[in-house]
């Protein structure tokens, strides 16, 4: 079975975050690992890009009820019709996840990655969260490159 | 048609949690929301039994495929079987959110309530979450206080 | 707990359909079970308003982003935005089921709780199922009154 | 974007069954559609190993919370944790539903692809399903053979 790794991030991203994406995609489908991400536009559509480019299989996860607004090179787009449910989906699906930008969906992929605990959780970019004392709440990898983040979800 | 209110927080929480909870739960019962929520132990317990000392309705919204692990004094309990995807239907089925204590769980919660953007999210304790440039992401009202909280979510 | 009957059926039903599932509804009411239904129109109206008459409990599993279209007197209005697979969730929390009526919909739900092999299947009316030799495929009750399904349900 | 369909039918299956199945897969992927099933065993193992052998994509869906049980030959797993609810995805995410012999989960995969009501349904072997007069509820191809069912699938 291939190894997968799940890539979010915004819809409504950075020039540096779609880049990042790009590369993310790029490496993974280098490495021979299958990337599973929401198949919509900004960080979505980067890292589909990035993975399709190298060759890579890309599945494309999405939350409404059919494959409009879905990235046109993914290899295959599954309509869950769940909504933002979906996010759970994604994360479940995958041996690692990491997360390129910030915002609530991307968030949520996040927390339910960590929920699980038994997979790499990698950010490159986007939010920090703190605990009730401030400091930051342990677990997350914050990676300064996508080569780092590559390198720490296939770790 | 009733109002309906969400409060989500951890299986492990602290004493104040557990107490914030049942406090919220009450005045929720109080003021006629129905209660929805998790179903399990911890903050899902205490606000459900806060709540139904008051006469109020709680709807258990349950991650695995039996009643098993749910609170015994639920008006009802759905069984989803859905896993951690059961938390956007927590949310979806929502007029307000609360988040009593902090967990990666209930992040994905906070996220997903933040993410629908058109309902009020009040956080009693609990994380925090800080954009790229370290500011606080806009949007959630921290509460001092259960009676906060409620005020919040039912304004 | 309370013993939960989930109650299925077509949107667009007959008005023996109808009357049906208002009597089985205040049926389950009177005997203190909850009843769990699609919460939108046609036989879940109705099982709704039977149920409700009675002063019973009923929560509709709604299928859609929000509570437009639910009934206005459901006790508690789940939005799973899930489209159909809201139809497990139905299943999935019920100690019985009971189809008034036949459609696709209500087909799967009733595919769906023989699948699960473990609670009472009750058919009012409605569609038969037919095995690769042409006989009716064994473990569905299939019900001459409400009275009748109703004690099937429970016993 | 590929054309999906959606192939579906039973754990416990026929020799007749696994050998249409492994035909409708060796079929599907020479005319170069993506296979979407639910990664199981029976029905789903014998369209995988056809589509793969013919150097098609098959994704499968899973109902549990790990790849355990996924058949090893998948181009990706999606692992929904959302149990028989993912049925609900296998046929939102096909542009055609072919279903193989008979069992209840097949059922509810052919009764949500019929409630779609947008996409050619087609039955090869399996259940009939009769309305309250008796009759065939139209609207479902019952094929002969794995070509007939790829020939309607794909017209």
């Amino acid at each position: 079975m291939p190894f997968q790794v799940a890539v979010c991030g915004p819809r409504h991203c950075t020039e540096q975050d779609r880049n990042n994406a790009y590369r993310v995609g790029e490496l993974l489908a280098q490495r021979g690992a299958v990337v599973i991400c929401g198949g919509g536009v900004g960080v979505m559509a980067a890292v589909t890009a990035g993975a399709r480019s190298a060759g890579g299989t890309v599945i494309g996860i999405r939350p409404n009820d059919s494959r409009e607004g879905a990235c046109d090179d993914l290899s295959a787009t599954i309509v869950t019709n769940l909504g933002e449910a979906r996010n759970a989906i994604i994360v479940q699906s995958a041996d690692a996840v990491i997360a390129v930008g910030g915002s609530w969906g991307t968030l949520s992929e996040v927390a339910l990655a960590m929920r699980r605990g038994d997979i790499p959780v990698v950010c490159v970019g986007g939010w920090q969260i703190l605990d009730a004392t401030g400091a930051p709440v342990p677990g997350i990898h914050h990676a300064e490159t996508p080569e780092d983040a590559v390198d720490r979800a296939l770790s």
